[in-house]
């Protein structure tokens, strides 16, 4: 179970079947670096062509496809005092009607306090002054290597992960992608200061981060769409659209874990989700659109 | 400021304008009864049709098209001591290739302690033995006659509210409805005990209710969408199929609000709401689905 | 078997369980007109408010829920020598990035030649010039009261029919609706003198009409969704939003054709379905949009 | 101006930028084969995995970013006398609740008659006795190695073309690809000897074809999306879910090409397509649905 300092110097645009950078065990844990969306590292330099370029692949010995991959977000900080956001709401969270009324998107910065744990719009228009948000850092792209030898875009998302950009995936959490490729090859990027529902201004406030993550290899474990746990909650992801189809991935990937992992029957299992059950809209802006079903572990019991 | 007992005699199983029950002045308060989804009241029987007979209409003086009928929901209070829910997740909800494995829906029933202020299956499978859920009640459907004379069904939901099944539609809130109507006449029924996020089995515990509102008419203050606010938030609904369209109805609403009455510019309300906007799924079951984009009030400041 | 001359008086905005303006028997031919989308005779006179007033309804003596109604249009001509549309593209028809690009919607007016047979732009923009289109009526909105009460917008349809804007309803065509209550209660308008496929800058060349049409019931003939009948094919509409689930509805009623009508079983169905079936979108405009099902009737011996 | 008789021996499971099998010039012909879409060739035998493996990638000199790929086919023959469906409706085009009546899907074999150019069930059920369709060649799924590195599963479809399984893909078509690599690398596979709207059984008559095709290097024509042209019509394709998007993109498609390469301006191409457009529904059974936009080219002129 070690601990590897990871400096990358390669990135990849797509999560697909790459050159591992780097093999890792079960147990290990790695510290590492993220540059933002458009590639900007802790100085504010391109490392890499847009967007949300991957720091990785990890090889994690002994992942086989069938196999699950726990990866917990140890740790999140921005490795720079400042990060960006696009200007104004995306057209399509929007009514069509709407849209005309929307001034051209800006890049627009934000100073991040990391000490303070606060982010702030470095010139603020005059109705936001005194506007000051939690850092609350989250990890918008990771994911594992898909099957068929595809390399997936790191704009959108699928089984495999990918851009997600929910909220919910931030430290403390554990995620659960299936393995399709020996190794798993683990991927990661465009980290978030912090993001509201949906990216719907298309960005969280995007920056570049050190990030410390551990895997474990669940063996013999097969899940059908990224899972993710926390200290009250257990949650799974559904990435498509419309958003009625990614809810129903969510939907149907939870009900696969109460009743072939944690003891229900179909009936039980709709008792307690019906009456029960939180979603959280991920994104509403990337090419598939993401929901998360969630449900308390104290009704768990 | 008038206190009214009401007992209803007739019900609605479409929002429309129907011959009023009952005129109030801006201000009242009404007390009365509400059925549940099948037409069952405080004793079990069936008083209506089904589906979510109304209780009312109520002609609130004053109130013209072009104004806002705001609706307090003062208290809500089962009036029996059993509800009931469908069985099985709603095929809509989960993937189409899962739906073969769902047993057929069967009606079961759960008893509410209405001192204890929970809720327990009456005969639970095994692995729910022990689930007691919190009673949490709210209103199911209402809301205001439609414009052009139009009378629609209780099944479903659009700008003048409707069936949009919003577990956040709890006592306490205050709801706010476009007024298309003289009158506006106001109509609500559909009381759950309990309901989980998108009513995925197709019902909260349904039962019957003694309900307590008041209404306020505010004069020439236009909304496109039912709106709503407690202590901590303001939100905006949108009720459309897919649920892509109801969150783009909910998030043009939010930012009708903060431009044409909080004082934002469109830039100003992208940055906020990019960064700080929840989103809940009032329901995916209704012919139209909800969706609810939620601002805290603290960043309103 | 009698053929009425009716002339209107009154137009409904909703079709529901108004008034019958006239009993008619099965079998009767009715010789009517219709309204154009704003309301406007063969003068050009406003005669109701806009939209798509209905001439109706018509009480078919006989009819009752569970039945079928059959309303074969004998003929469709235009009453004036004029028509129009709106100017551009719909916000909802193409990618939310390209609405920018797109003007302000104006009226425009086309040349009908009755005569002829063809429909010209009035002041045809450079580009256009020369540009002669076949006259090619349909009935835009066109159907039954619904059930449980209600009055729908005909802005909007549903089962009961209603604004499906669908070019295959022309003359010569059977449509078929679900009887939901005593007497059918036929209601039609908004005939459009051309239209494209979706309806896609919101309007056909909306003009006003003489129409002929002969209704027939159908005892307990229950069907879902409206059907129709050239003498080519056969085929089923599905209204709903988004068009997947449009052609969801559509896809099912024909397949309940095959299996409960036609001597199909389901495998059969799906054999032939898979490899013969044509699909037309109706309209993707309006609130419900229209997906069509259809069948060539050669494969059907 | 050569023709190429390439005989494949390596299939692709993705459309991405794999090692060219032939390098050939801008107005070259190639005459080969593809697989059925389990990897069957002409003899039944299985020359590769599932699904949709893919001839080539064909290495077109001079084809740039930038540039646009012609591609006509010229000859689609079936290179033996049978081909198989699946069995039943998939269950995403019938509504929800009657997925459960669906028996299980089984494969079916399908008799090839190429003289007569006939198609029929070998084992047809009883109400399928005597049904012989036409033979009705199309490419399911064929286009060129997509941008940013990816490598995208032949069982969906993007800008890059892949699997549209749209029926209107048949001899005598050009289809035009956007290029995104030196090269372009153009795939092609999956072929099918009739086909429904839809693919709604989630196949065509499955089969191997003699294939030959004629490429053409369109230099600086910058498309967004697939289109096509054949004797009477110009279409474009959009590839998304739900339909409705995919129908965004096919009708901006279709406006961009008469906005910047046929003369007309945004009102112009409104009044046209407004009147005249005409819709197909591609495919609604792969992970990304396809919608045709298609004009007829009198109305061109």
């Amino acid at each position: 179970m070690a601990t590897h300092q990871f400096v990358p110097t390669v990135y990849q645009l797509t999560i697909g079947s790459h050159e591992p950078v780097l093999r890792i065990a079960d147990g290990d844990t790695v510290e590492t670096t993220t540059l933002d969306a458009v590639g900007g590292d802790e100085t504010g330099v391109a490392r890499s062509r847009p967007s949300n370029p991957m720091t990785g692949p990890f090889f994690v010995e002994g992942a086989e496809p069938g196999d699950t991959l726990a990866v917990t977000i140890e740790r999140m900080t921005p490795n720079r005092d400042s990060g960006w956001t696009n200007g104004v709401l995306a057209p399509n969270v929007v009514d069509p009607g709407f849209v005309p009324n929307l001034p051209h998107a800006a890049r627009t910065y934000w100073n991040i306090d990391r000490e303070a744990g606060t982010i702030a719009l470095t010139n603020p228009p005059e109705r936001l002054r005194g506007l000051v948000l939690p850092l609350d850092p989250m990890l918008g792209c990771f994911g594992v290597a898909p099957d068929r030898g595809q390399a997936i875009s790191t704009a959108t998302s699928a089984e495999h992960g990918g851009n997600m950009d929910y909220r919910g995936f931030r430290p403390g959490v554990t995620a659960y992608f299936p393995v399709f490729v020996p190794g798993a090859l683990f991927h990661l990027g465009d980290g978030h200061a912090i993001q509201g529902d949906g990216e719907i201004v298309g960005t969280g406030v995007e920056t570049s981060f050190a990030v410390a993550f551990t895997v474990r290899v669940q063996k013999a474990r097969r899940i059908g769409w990224p899972r993710g746990e926390n200290d009250d909650e257990v949650f799974a992801c559904g990435n498509a659209r419309p958003l009625d189809q990614a809810l129903q991935h969510a939907t149907t990937e939870m009900a696969r874990w109460l009743t072939e992992e944690l003891g229900f029957d179909t009936v039980s299992a709709s008792h307690l989700l019906g009456q029960a059950v939180r979603y959280d809209i991920g994104n509403v802006f990337d090419p598939a659109y993401t929901v998360v079903c969630r449900l308390a572990k104290r009704w768990l019991a």
